[in-house]
């Protein structure tokens, strides 16, 4: 008796998963973290619009959601002024970089990003058996001159950058980005991962022509709209590319009540306005704090902040270690030199109290090892 | 300007879908439909303690749900006496069936299914490149034998049966599948869906060992557990096949909300009996109405009922599509000889209603062609 072989592909993949969840670390403590601040979920919730929206859609739960999404798609490209056939919705931004992925780059293809972001899109990569190429960061900007370059050198079909940068908080003015789509080599594809364009400067936004076929956006209402457990993202771009999306997704793999839960949100504008506002004033005082503790934060267009430790990674490592043992859960990037830094996500009053209390005593802790 | 390449086989898929949405056939009719009988959705609704779970887990949405699920596949774990290592879950049967397919089969590979079988495995199966082999049904129902024939003649990697059938309604005894099992080729690997095992006759189920390597069974809540828009279903099979979808993935793709509601829905077996109970009143009035119009209804183990319209695919066309002009919706199945029939999902008393009312004036539209 044996079981099927996988192909080969998938034999070679490792067991390996991009995140860890907070519950999983929770069991392993044996108790709930007092604050939870690691994985950039928005701590101010989503508009009480989209809760009463989702309270009402579970009751018609029974129904398959709209497979083509029209109400929601329509919403999207209103707000963006675009035409629904410039937009696709999907289970969150990583569910729509996989099946991106999956559409533009196989075996042999190369993909180019930076050392050190986002592991879910080199997840997907991976798991679709393309070359992933990675460049280093520029200080704490991802670099896009570098990741240029690389993308020509390798005859790249697709490029990755996030602005802001997720785990850096970093950004580039639109105006780079803009120069950027316009210096792509032919045939390759700007994926722009916008996940949290909605808590950054205006300035960072790129001016984009619907229908230009070089890039691609991603957003999503995990982070400035506070649905994380909703898994709503979306795509913005030209449609041809968009309709390829219909090839393969799952076409009945947007709920009912999510669909319900993000239009709601999408509507209420002013419930984000005011998420603006609370992220801002976290920021600074995760900075405050940081200070207090000697410590540098570096600037954020983000709903986290990132948090220069001022020595190696192991030390870091270490400061994280000591957080989470004491029920603060945060990350931190993964790889040198980047990971000199740990990173906090915007918190309520009460959770950046248990900041204040655990950083001083997890960076006792790391330095006596 | 140029956009992205696709992949040669991203390039080779056609644009279409797999099931068009109630919701664009409303869209077109330009008014909704008085019945939604087509898409097996349960007009029971699911569980008001499920209703409740899902609308108190939205004020939890700002957070991602647990990526291993794991309150969710021990509570199924423990309903069907394995352990959470012998569960995954997804987003719909449709999300788990993809996955499957992109781990074991890949271009050159060999999947055997039945001619006029689920749509959606077959789109996978072209989506991930696999050469799909169809054997006919034998009679109503889909052929063991056959099946095994082709999957031996083609060292397929891959075996998909449902039980009960879709769209048939039929289904075979639960030691008809053992016997599969125990006949199956070398290394294929036999994809049991079972979504809507829980409306069928308890002798339907067969008997199989936990760690068997040979077998993957795919369950689904949104058949008897009323919650086809959550979009959670979840397979049982061996721990290193389960282990094998972690590989891949979308790992944050299981919100809080289709966590909540599924622990909610699975808890209330009470409930679910009530469903059952009412599915079953349902399927004879059916058969009733089928009779009372001269057609005659094929036994069903599911939510929904097959009725033989007598006459070719044209006829039965004819007749759907006159219901759908009158509000009524319905589906059919796609290929001959069993597009001579019609699929009604069971609904409530107000549905059939219109049933009783339409059906007479579709046949006599379709009889004046």
């Amino acid at each position: 008796m044996t079981g099927p072989r996988l192909t080969s592909l998938a034999e070679s993949l490792p067991s390996t998963v991009p995140f860890v969840g907070p519950e999983t670390q929770e069991r392993s403590l044996g108790r709930p973290f007092r604050a939870r601040l690691g994985a950039n979920e928005s701590r101010f919730g989503p508009s009480p619009r989209a809760v009463a929206a989702m309270a009402a859609a579970a009751q018609d739960a029974w129904m398959y959601g709209d497979p083509e999404m029209a109400d929601l798609r329509a919403a999207i490209a209103a707000h963006h002024a675009v035409t629904p056939a410039h937009v696709m919705v999907g289970e969150g931004i990583d569910g729509l970089l996989g099946t991106l992925v999956r559409l533009v780059a196989g075996p042999g293809d190369a993909v180019v990003t930076s050392l050190g972001a986002y592991p879910t899109f080199a997840f997907h990569v991976a798991g679709f058996g393309a070359d992933l190429h990675r460049v280093p960061y520029r200080g704490d900007h991802e670099d896009p001159e570098a990741l240029l370059d690389r993308a020509r050198a390798t005859g790249a079909r697709l490029l990755y950058l996030a602005n802001p940068d997720n785990p850096m908080g970093s950004w580039h003015d639109g105006t780079v980005i803009e120069a950027m789509i316009n210096a792509l080599p032919q045939g390759a594809l700007l994926v722009l991962d916008e996940a949290y364009i909605d808590l950054a400067p205006a300035s960072a936004t790129p001016r984009i022509v619907a229908d230009d076929p070089r890039v691609i956006r991603m957003r999503t209402f995990s982070k400035g709209y506070g649905l994380a457990g909703l898994r709503v993202g979306y795509a913005l771009a030209a449609p041809d590319l968009i309709r390829a999306f219909d090839k393969v997704r799952n076409h009945f793999g947007m709920g009912r009540i999510a669909q319900a839960g993000a239009m709601a949100a999408l509507a209420d504008q002013a419930y984000l306005g005011q998420v603006q506002a609370q992220v801002a004033t976290a920021r600074d005082r995760i900075a405050a704090i940081a200070a207090a503790n000697g410590l540098s934060a570096l600037p954020s267009a983000t709903n986290f902040v990132t948090v220069d430790c001022g020595r190696d990674g192991a030390f870091a490592r270490g400061v994280l270690s000591a957080c989470i043992d004491r029920g603060l859960f945060i990350r931190m990037p993964g790889v040198a030199p980047l990971d000199r830094c740990i990173r906090i996500s915007a918190g309520q009053p009460g959770d950046l109290d248990v900041l204040e209390e655990v950083l001083p005593q997890a960076l006792n802790a790391a330095a006596r090892g």
